[in-house]
């Protein structure tokens, strides 16, 4: 049996390099077109795992995923890091010169603004994916449009790179997590990181205490995120990641956590993909 | 002389909404296609103050617009709350039942979603403005297309609301911040609250330490955002905002701070509107 792995997007989307460099190619992808249709193919157990973008390192955390996955009891089991490529592409035969119009995503149009200001003739019009525009481009034979996606789109599409590596910033990673609706995929000690979520009054120092918890108890913080509460004034949620050395740390933290703050919950457990 | 504010997007947008509620109808409007162009306007010097939406109850923060605060030396002197307003508008004379696609940003076509659930014949796409489709379908006289926008577009642009607050969640506040290049707008006795940036290693602990100082010096912590720097792995950046009753409370804050973190900056002081 191939393993059911849904998407956001369609194939040639970055989340698909994403599932071709955790999982291979023996997987069959599930393409959805939203983050939301994602969780309902998991939830009515139609894939076996989800891959979602969760943070960038320029535009930050996509924090409704956080919410997804909180409010429909996911786990995550595994996180990857994809550098972003954004590659200039075009119906074959076409060249630089032919191109009126770029359709892509407003994220990756912003990403690549550096290049576009040096061909100004290039209308530059937003659309909802990157790899569909590219598909878009091969199914109706469309010339003068050029689609911004990554290498793989180019491939499947059967499409013309005329500029690659066109974003401003080379180094844009962004974060990718798997999540299933089941947890615990790997034995305790594989295990160096945990994304955990917990409410704090609104009292002077509260936060810091909670953190000063997790220190004594050796964990490194590698992200945090307050979000308000919506129906309660001055009681905020936090969104923490944490790496650990030793599985036995992590657990002596949830223990006293579990006392320290409101409505501890670990949203996952797994493998540190940046050591 | 009228002051000159840039807001993004149009009139009849939220932005321009908070323009009213916060300066009245007494100044001119700067109408800005993206939040970049509006941070030109201002170092221009072709807008006096700027209008900025940052975070939402939903979304969460907006970090590239903390970037460009931080990367152009802006200040905040004020914020503003705005509860959000769905509202469905047709050209005048249509109905509910003539509507067959609706148009608008796909972050508001998010928040009804579960309005359009009950009217599944209606077509969602996804657009690049609230208000300007609204315009649009009063320049164009579009038949069968309705906007979701805020009041103030349906008066602006003439058109009839057959939905009014189809938002799923009712309290759906957004925060705004109103930016120019030079601070110090307010006596101290007035100011209440910060927004502040720092720059911690990643040692275990680093972050309790900066708050316990902050909670010492009386500060409550009303927001938390870590962002990675670029290109320095291991370093967060952290964006903070504090209230605090006493401005000697946020001075004896900022020097310490000063000593304690890195590339310490205070992105700007004002009054809590929240209070």
């Amino acid at each position: 049996m191939r393993l059911k792995i849904a998407i956001q997007g369609i194939k040639g989307s970055n989340h698909h390099q994403v599932v071709r460099e955790y999982y291979g190619n023996e997987v069959d992808l599930v393409e959805c077109m939203s983050f939301d249709s994602l969780v309902e193919r998991l939830l009515d157990g139609s894939s076996d795992k989800g891959v979602m973008a969760i943070e960038n390192s320029i535009a930050g955390s996509i924090i409704p995923n956080y919410a997804l996955v909180y409010r429909n009891n996911l786990h995550i089991i595994g996180e990857h890091y994809l550098n972003i490529h954004h590659n200039l592409m075009v119906l074959r035969g076409q060249t630089m010169d032919d191109i009126e119009e770029v359709r892509s995503h407003p994220m990756a149009l912003l990403q690549c603004k550096e290049f576009f200001k040096d061909h100004p003739n290039i209308k530059l019009v937003e659309d909802v994916d990157t790899a569909e525009t590219a598909k878009r481009i091969q199914e109706q034979k469309l010339k003068g449009i050029a689609a911004i996606a990554p290498k793989v789109a180019a491939d499947l599409y059967d499409l013309d790179i005329v500029a690659a590596e066109i974003q401003t910033i080379k180094n844009n990673a962004t974060r990718f997590i798997i999540v299933k609706t089941k947890n615990k995929e790997l034995p305790k000690a594989e295990i160096n990181k945990a994304s955990i979520r917990f409410i704090t009054d609104h009292k002077r120092g509260s936060l810091a205490t909670v953190l000063n918890v997790m220190s004594d108890c050796n964990l490194n913080l590698t992200k945090i995120q307050s979000l308000p509460i919506i129906k309660t004034p001055w009681k905020y949620a936090f969104f923490v990641d944490v790496t650990f050395e030793e599985y036995d740390h992590f657990d002596k933290a949830k223990s006293l956590l579990n006392i320290m703050s409101e409505d501890f919950r670990v949203l996952g457990e797994y493998k540190n993909a940046r050591i």
